[in-house]
């Protein structure tokens, strides 16, 4: 049974132990905690849409190992229709979740770990890509979300793993056994952590021989003996609580970050994907990267329509979406929008295989893509706080509207073009300040600066790949200097 | 005693009997409501520092109605020097309290107020001035903090006022007595209204002749009967009530906006400044808009401040600051940040009197100063989210870090410099969030963006203050076209 | 012999009799004058490089119509594959003239010609697409050069064509003979006009009814009776009279535009593509326009990889190279420069099928494309001439290089790093003014705004096509604002 | 006769001989050439100017050696008012000039180099001030202009002047003698040299102890014996030689940037004001850069002004001045500008005295001033090039439009609005070209850029100057982390 439902992933998440700290007290049912709940909703509709007639082709694809269907979120990319696909699919999404939906992790993990398992054994003579197979072909039966985990702490920045004062900065072997390995440390930021059924560990930096035990690669299930979660709080995060659904601004879905604690976890070798190759861990790094970076041109895109559409509303409610500056503010919010949709498409359809047949985006166009990712979303939302207006954040609460007496006041007072509801006009409003501010904020501004890489993490890599030697070259040729052509 | 202490301001908010609502609740006692209290904090530090040997340069002025020393926040701008130092006071109040102070509405009101009731005298033969001059020195003595109100809900944007559907969407007579005025409507958006002794209303638009019962400028007790508030909920507003330091952000410092609403209340002709004289009141608008764009260009500043040196600290703490792209991404931030202060300087130092005496702004280049107030802080609010990292939004909450267990890990793995306790950095990271997604990006971004008009409020002015005419005269000399030169 | 060398072009251009006036003179010989020739070889490079074997998969094409190996620029796309081939031939074009090689108006005419002289046919049952296809042939076979001229004089912006004072502001026909149509009027800014063989004139806006004789699109010789030209100037046009080869920058590439008027010209009926049916101008317009806008996502690109490489070999000489902030701006530029690509090849990657067979691409996003070509290659252009410095403009002449006194100054105190001579920094500095002041900055800086539609004209395709209801539709959906669902 | 006239300027002029070369040719009569000419007029403009009473306040001012009446551009600034003042004068020049007018350079060369020789001769003992009183005294009195000389070759910028290959490329003393030195080297990029009576030499960056001869400072005649000067070509600087009015876009105004060589020039100790104090040398160059960084506060304003009328006249012409995104982008192209303003203002009116009593500017201020004007003339020009349409770049020449047949046809053709000539048509897009891309885009965008110091070079004052640590404190007192407090 590849494609699960929507209903399957939520009770097979509530079979689940997880072991989570939320504001400092241990979550009994995760699946059911009110700040939890939206997140598990998005990923869920990765479940539901994959099994909407409408959306087959981009919600699924056809197993390379099984020649099954199933969810796009399991597969290897096998052509660039194939990337474009998941760009597109990524979007539909962003567009239904107007939040992270949190699933693209470990289909951008899967997706590195196996050209890059297959390369090592080409190297070495090591049989990861095999154990890796055996992985994806258990995820894709069982439909898994999977959590793509990569980024450690850290600790002091200018100092390699090794030399870090507390070795569990950086997630480690503390054994090596005959049937597996123990691990220790963490990963911080951890997107649909205590959603997924399993996790996919990677390590966070190209590195040295000496760093050869925080060079490891594996899989777990998510609530693996010894792995316990602390969930990182959001902006208006308690909002969630006051059982309301205005002030939420998007009561359905939402997304998560938890920092991921491993306490000795032993790991059986069969789920081990590296285990010191150093030389492997860039690559391993700037693989999944890649593919992360072409993500966010397809789900923050998503995420755009969603804030342009709501942005425009506000505009008709207050009566101002015939000003031409008005109009003019939503082609340029659409303008950015698009421009970042086509970053992502180029990567994509400018991609090519790697050794394992699996393919992969153009690098320097995947980084463009998130470059532009750090910076267009910010001027889109402030672009949106210019047309809401100032009421997004000085609005009374859902409690005043539904206040017997004040109620009234607020309804006569806050009433924009007569024939919306105010309560219309609220909703959007606070629909607008999630995604500004809001809980959504997190990922439509944090996680579009940082995710998948800060801003300087993209530079680098333009750098490296823009081929500024052969530009020399060029305009040598046409300056008419004398040089040995290229 | 016209120079209060903070705690007399205290003492003195105590003594009077506010309607508030606030999340569908009537308030008890605002001044020690959790969410309430910051914002009474930063208008008191306007009376603080006013005692301070130190600031009594910039913080107190020399009334000329009555030579005594008083709180430059009551004051009338005697000169290009005394604009100048406004907007350093505001820049000063914005480093102390990281927030909006909220004062400053009623001094721009006052000199707004000022110039156009001397103007309309002396057009109409009129004694609003006189009125008005009694009013101020009563406040100079009492030194209170004043709103300025003059946003009215405006209802449907196409229609002038006497059109709407409701007459109450903007604040109007409703009956005109031997003894004074009746009033009905609201003012919205009402920044610092329940911190505030008194209500200084001006209507909110350039108007016609039948909109002659919506020209109205008055006087009143901010609690006089008929006044009530419903108060604006803020983005992680509900921190507040969660009882610890770090989570807010900003524990000691806050601002407010609320909605005022005016259910028939009676002002004595001494306290009316304005009723009916419709060819005034664009002019009022115009002026008091022009001040407070002006005050935006000295307290952004001051919070820019705080938030380029928490950024520092942010990145000091991380261990990066030495990277040479976080050193110029805090140049850039400086940068943006005194353009503006140099906008807030320029207009200031490029006065001139008005007929009553009181210095205005120089408009063109006040709204200038605003424009770029609607840009740039977003600009250094995204910069300073680039350096802090991601960890601003996946943090654990207080509560995680004060757990008995947990509270080790939260320690262990949120480690950045080891030199640096995680809780400072978690202080200055959670700072750095309530600027720009918290309580305080109310003021710093929403409030950049509408407050003392939306930016193409500016625009307009800027088309009608840019001396177009007189530059295409200059183009032509230049090109030769023969013209009546100017 | 379908694919001419670039010897084979001249020639064929020596054959022709231009009547072509430039600064107040006829022209006697086009092909050598030294302001025109530069114009002449960029598009003969078009030619050279269709028989180059390395270039042979993006330079030629399968013709649909025989079957026979021709040049791209004579080819109707019949797959995304070659839109995208289509634009990776301009970049490379544009790394190998960094100039504008004129041809693409030909190629974008013919494409948007087919899709709409088909659907005029099925709607009227005219044979438009037959006599198109007629022509069509005969340039695949003669290898023709073909200038696409859309844009007329216009006169007076705010009057449709048959309200003009001059009728002849538009191209419009004067009489319909047995035989064919005599034309009159003028096309503006031709881009390559007297380096084509022939000329495929299409209407420039949407007309009505009363504009029926303006509504026509037809082909002629280029040196057609009645037909002349007048030479536009550009920027620093005659430094290429001065003989030498440093201060032009780019010796050997340029582009030029001109006014081409007809004067009574006649066309037989079989080169007359539309004659009266105003309900197709627009859309023909729309095409062309839309295909021109995805071609700036090449050429553009490729200018401004030389432009890349000319400023990081500036930074070279001076010994500027390593410096944080130079890096960093080559990153930028780099950065800029590719988002200008992606935006090509998503428009291209995205295309779909016409009626006739012949690929369009996705018009939103080759619109957003050009759009990002009105501003990109200006910030390029700052931050290239950033890193040149000052020199670039005040530099000696050629002519004081070569003095025999006064050479030796030059070289002395112009030489930047030792092992590059001074000459060489000389070049690089000319070329870079010469992309961003003289007479290249026409193409790079002027065209890139204007050429295939002003700013405006692309904000209103995008406001069109950018589905701003669909978004409001997804907007209510997360607002959980009830609607009847998309 | 302290105050000359223009025609007293200009005969002074005539008297001097110098020795320039211009493309290879040694010029004769370098008051009368074509080339040259228009740099002159502008100079006059100062003289001229200071002459018309309407003007008096800005363009005079009293000595404070002498009490008389002279040219502001020889005065040392006495209060912030005279800084203020001074900005005012040159946005007033840039509006008649529409160029560079070159006299700011010798300014701020005295403010500068008089505070420096004060503070100099308090540390030493020396009379540098003295002497430098005494040459002041004289410019005053004969109201020269000075060209103010910094800018060394520099050769290799990693190395310092000791260390250069040729010690040449570093202006330096190569003999003291009894009476004075003798000095080697050059200066580049010299603004207004051949314009000029006197030079003011300074050195270049800050020194070592090692670089003691190439710390000089000195004043010697422009025509003294032993220094020549190579004139730089500017773009379309040779539309001047072909008679026009029209092509040349500003027919009487222009600047000049030359290389001014020093080939074993004595200089008497009396006009020495430097010798050997490397410690000062740093200091002279921070104090004239930051003089210089406020004059474009002015003077790129004003030309900015005829840049925007000319932009709004073509808007006319074309019948485009109703388009809403016309309005728009002439408020942006304002806004921009006024904010440049409002830098060269807030730096003047915060400014302060130094020792010797001459007022300097807010250094921190005057280098954000230019930043800014490394960024705004860019996307001011942008948008006048948007504007104006790209007829600008592909217009005949005023020789074809003078042609007895060909005339006619250019009057017909290039018609826009039917009311306004043809000819003014083609002088206001001339005229914009001329800014944007001819001889006057050497001042309007590469002395922007690179004038008074490349932008890195604010960006390191900015950071120097910024108070980086006071801020950090400022936001530690808010986030509640105990520290000394400041």
């Amino acid at each position: 049974m590849p494609i699960k439902t929507g209903e399957q992933y939520e009770a097979s998440l509530r079979a689940m132990k997880f072991k989570i700290y939320l504001q400092g007290e241990l979550v009994e049912n995760p699946v059911d905690h009110p700040i939890i709940r939206p997140s598990m909703n998005s990923v869920k509709m990765t479940y539901d849409l994959a099994n909407d007639p409408q959306y087959e082709e981009l919600m699924t694809a056809t197993s390379h190992l099984t020649g099954e269907k199933i969810n796009r979120f399991c597969h290897l990319h096998q052509s660039c229709d194939d990337l474009v696909k998941k760009v597109k699919m990524q979007r539909l999404l962003g567009q239904k979740t107007a939040a992270c939906f949190q699933r693209c992790v470990g289909m951008d993990a899967i997706n590195a770990a196996d050209s890059v398992t297959f390369e090592m054994d080409r190297k070495f003579g090591t049989d990861y890509h095999k154990r890796f197979t055996n992985f994806l072909r258990r995820m894709q039966e069982e439909d898994w979300t999977v959590d793509g985990a990569m980024t450690d702490p850290k600790g002091d920045r200018s100092l390699p793993p090794h030399k870090q004062a507390d070795p569990d900065l950086y997630v480690h072997v503390v054994e090596r056994r005959k049937d597996g390995i123990v691990v220790c440390g963490a990963k911080a930021h951890q997107t649909g952590a205590v959603n997924s059924h399993w996790i996919l560990v990677m390590p966070t930096i190209a590195m040295g021989k000496e760093d050869a035990d925080y060079a490891v690669s594996f899989a777990a299930p998510a609530d693996a003996d010894g792995i316990f979660y602390i969930y990182g709080r959001q902006s208006c995060d308690t909002r969630k609580l006051e059982g309301g659904s205005i002030d939420v601004g998007n009561k359905q879905f939402g997304g998560h970050e938890a920092l991921m604690v491993f306490d000795n976890v032993f790991i059986p070798w069969e789920n081990v994907f590296m285990c010191g190759e150093t030389e492997y861990s860039g690559l391993l790094v700037e693989r999944f990267a890649g593919y992360h970076r072409q993500s966010y041109g397809g789900c923050k895109v998503g995420v755009g329509d969603v804030l342009i559409g709501a942005t425009a509303l506000a505009a008709d409610y207050n009566g101002a979406s015939k000003a031409s500056h008005v109009k003019d503010k939503l082609i340029e919010m659409t303008h950015l929008n698009e421009t970042l949709y086509s970053c992502g498409i180029a990567c994509s359809s400018e991609g090519s295989p790697t050794a394992s047949g699996t393919y992969l985006i153009n690098l320097l166009l995947a980084n463009v893509c998130k470059q532009n990712v750090t910076r267009f979303p910010y001027e889109i939302a402030r672009l949106a706080e210019d047309i809401a207006g100032g009421l997004m954040v000085t609005m009374p609460s859902e409690h005043d509207l539904r206040h017997p007496e004040i109620g009234r006041v607020v309804e006569k007072y806050f009433c924009g073009v007569s024939s919306v509801p105010v309560e219309e006009r609220m909703r959007i409003l606070r629909l607008i300040e999630n995604i500004t501010l809001g809980t959504a904020a997190v990922g439509y501004r944090t996680e579009s600066m940082h995710g998948a890489g800060s801003p300087q993490a993209q530079r680098i890599m333009i750098a490296r790949q823009g081929g500024i030697e052969q530009k020399k070259s060029l305009a040598k040729d046409i300056a008419g200097i004398a040089h040995p052509s290229p």
